[in-house]
């Protein structure tokens, strides 16, 4: 419930920084060709360049082993849909709070299922969602995995052969999953912040 | 980072109860004749009835009382402005992971501030989010009530005093938080579902 | 184990405000009369006036909600028998270690059960006491609500079932449990004193 | 709050079990003379026999390291009054929710401060009582040694020092703490049931 | 990974204090022949004298009781082994992270085993060791008891009781993980040190 | 303390494998050249081929941008030593408790740091080490991101800052303390077993 108010403005502006560190994002034109050209494409598929791409290109390296590892994972051939390699690191970066990768992966999520109140769902609290148990399982597995990754044993392994993942896809699972452990520290470590265009897409 | 894709149908619809109790809403004019006013004007003033009053119709009483003490606290005169007591409602909500609550004051909480992007902020991280010293200490009091009751003591009374807060908008502010460590826990206990329209408003 | 000892005096003697907020109780004879009465009755009933209703008597409106919701959820018909609310409301105050709530209601479990032991093993451990399957499955949900309310899933409501309970009756023990997670904070967040004339009874 | 109600009988006697393993205590008059003079002034000194010494009892080895360990501990000269030993012993048991001791210490805080308040502060939340610094920091440092013990550091001693403790009665204090975290345990881990007798003496 | 490297140098030294308090080692010579016997014996079996005897040699009662206590429990007849007692110590060790008993332990560990990787998996996480199902359980139980107290039911005592061990054998499963409990608060809080020559030990 | 014994056999021996999924390690000659090279250097340098580059072996891609990600972190320039990342490696699989990067990167912090007992103290517990101020930030700030990435606020890089690190700093810090919480959770989740002969090297 909420009444209806005019737009207030007792609060600050919210930061529009990349990162909180001093490590100015350089000029796109300084980037080599093939990263100048992955950047343009970035912005042609997504309308506007991710701020994590732009927080890593203070080194050229760390933005090529960064993009490869990312690109391998989420996009390349898998036993794993996009959307759900997308719900997986949604939840996540749920129970990481990760502001950055809620903003950015929520939207995904929303896009890729054409469906506005799953991104919702799996950020507010994947349990309340409506899914297969093939998905609850693999949901699982990525949650225990990111709040008790020490509890981890065969059984959890058991469970998702039994909702029907086969090795090489459990291997998948894990991966994005621990990916996104990484990602979402590094996000939060620094304070990154998401671009705002990812708020109103796919609503 | 997403890549364009169709709509994906391969996850089950989600809920469309109100709750997962078998306490059926009675039909509108079954209540009595004020109540029935009262839902219209929520429906004038929202768009819908919110399930949470639908949820509660089953008894009237409840309903009377649930009413009362919402209006109470989050409409009646207060130190507290009606979005600070919403960022207050999303804050607890979301460390609650309360999907209902999230869902519908972190509308209220974009509408009253005319900022989408706070409202996600407070949904997803409340730690991220640029406030003023005086809603930080506000919502770290709201925070630490919430996931550490036992823990409260005079240091953190104090903290909201140094803030500007006079002890009757102390009162305030634990109220609100107490409250909605109340009813993210009821919306939990019985699967209370969010109208689907609070999803795309003030995006 | 303990040695008999003359009574020490190396400690400071508890407090004896009602809250520690600066919000003086006015004087009975302030009050409209139905409320002069209603405190009347209390003291009759219970020996003496709970600090809870004159901490909220700075604010009649908040008085009137709160014995409102109180008296409908703990006095009223229901499913529940009121030895069965007051265990819940201890073991919910003994989750979130509310002082004043553990004293009010563990001696109102003392009384309505006529066994001192039971009040103090819902304080100082439930899991110790020999409960009967379904009192045991109505404290296990409502401690689940209190520590874990993000990990409450349909499998939780189906154990309140499978134990005798039907969907009316989960809607008070949640509605309970609920409640005292709210009045547990407002109690602690203000550090509201219980009546010393508590200890005592019931032993 | 709580109304007049006769005395239900809707839930289960209590356990009058020493503890849930079946090792019988043996008869009095099989114990060593010393023994059984032992336990008798025990008896006299405290008006019963303690269950934990009838729970070590079916093996005189243990029971006799038991009670040197316990009585050097809690009977011996000290730099801490036998109520200081008494109230780390009671928040102790309190922060791992044993039954048997926060009963039976929790009797002896009553007898020994004279002060039936006291005993029940510390039981439920010893935050809320008002302690001299000196008390504060003792039962600070004991909580933390029980709840984060990895997390103690130097910073931890030197607040005792700078609470007034030399280094001797840090050993005591960390000596009292941590035997309660060894008794706790073994009592819960048997279900050891304290002695009803406990519960109506010093209220 | 790693490379190889020169050794560095840019770290301090680690201490080389029995403890962090101000409780000097007596000189061995003032101790009671008994004592400085059994302290030779010590040396003659382990190749030192470890710390913790050197640590409580400041008050010679506690010593006696320490070591009464630890010997009834660790070298005396039990239905468990002492390589069983010395894997519950350092399970429970690692649960509280102590620095002290996981390397006194672990090394105790190797050398009853005759295995080094079985002290590094029970110290770093013993849920990867493969163990027969009657020592998974005993492991399970001692962890619970460490990690999670209050939350011992039956049902843990009668997991033991299907994995094949007695009541009598319950007991001494709970008495070792108890007692660690107790010695490892004990060692963190005084900052306890062991002896260096532990580290090469059996490896 | 611990009695000379010969060496038991009642406990299973350790497992063997790489991982516990059915994804084979493929035979080294069916490798492209450069990686066959590329393992061979890493046999000559630690003196076996690491299980991790095993484990991604079945998918060349896979073990392409694990091997960069990695390489670059770990070996290439950085403002932080080669010791101080092996630091940061081992707290973070300490906390998470991964046994594979516990036993791996142990090894290299005693290899680096010419000193044993440092690898013991940073798997055991970091907080007993020696370390020089500038370190302890470091390791404080890796150990909050890895157990409560969604409590990093400001004022912890602020923290990094005073200790001396600038900006560039911070990013690696950050960018070592996430990668292990991405690479224990691989191991992890898989079961990845380190090779045998990293237990007994620089002891």
């Amino acid at each position: 419930m909420s009444s209806n108010a005019p737009p207030a403005d007792s609060y600050p502006s919210q930061s529009s920084h990349v990162t909180a560190l001093d490590l100015p994002v350089p000029p796109r034109e300084s980037l080599p060709p093939d990263l100048q050209k992955y950047f343009r494409i970035c912005e042609e598929k997504i309308g506007f360049l991710p701020n994590v791409l732009a927080a890593y290109a203070f080194d050229e390296k760390k933005l090529r082993t960064f993009i490869g590892f990312y690109n391998e994972l989420m996009l390349e051939d898998s036993p794993l849909s996009k959307l759900e390699r997308e719900m997986i690191a949604v939840v996540v970066s749920s129970a990481n709070r990760c502001y950055y990768c809620q903003v950015a992966h929520g939207q995904a999520v929303r896009e890729l299922s054409g469906d506005p109140a799953l991104g919702e769902l799996l950020i507010m609290n994947y349990r309340a969602a409506v899914l297969s148990p093939r998905q609850r399982a693999m949901l699982d597995f990525a949650h225990k995995m990111t709040v008790a990754p020490d509890a981890i044993v065969a059984e959890d392994r058991d469970a998702l052969r039994q909702a029907g993942f086969d090795d090489r896809s459990i291997w998948d699972i894990a991966a994005v999953a621990a990916f996104f452990n990484l990602s979402n520290r590094m996000a939060t470590a620094v304070d990154m912040m998401p671009n705002p265009a990812y708020h109103a897409k796919n609503r």
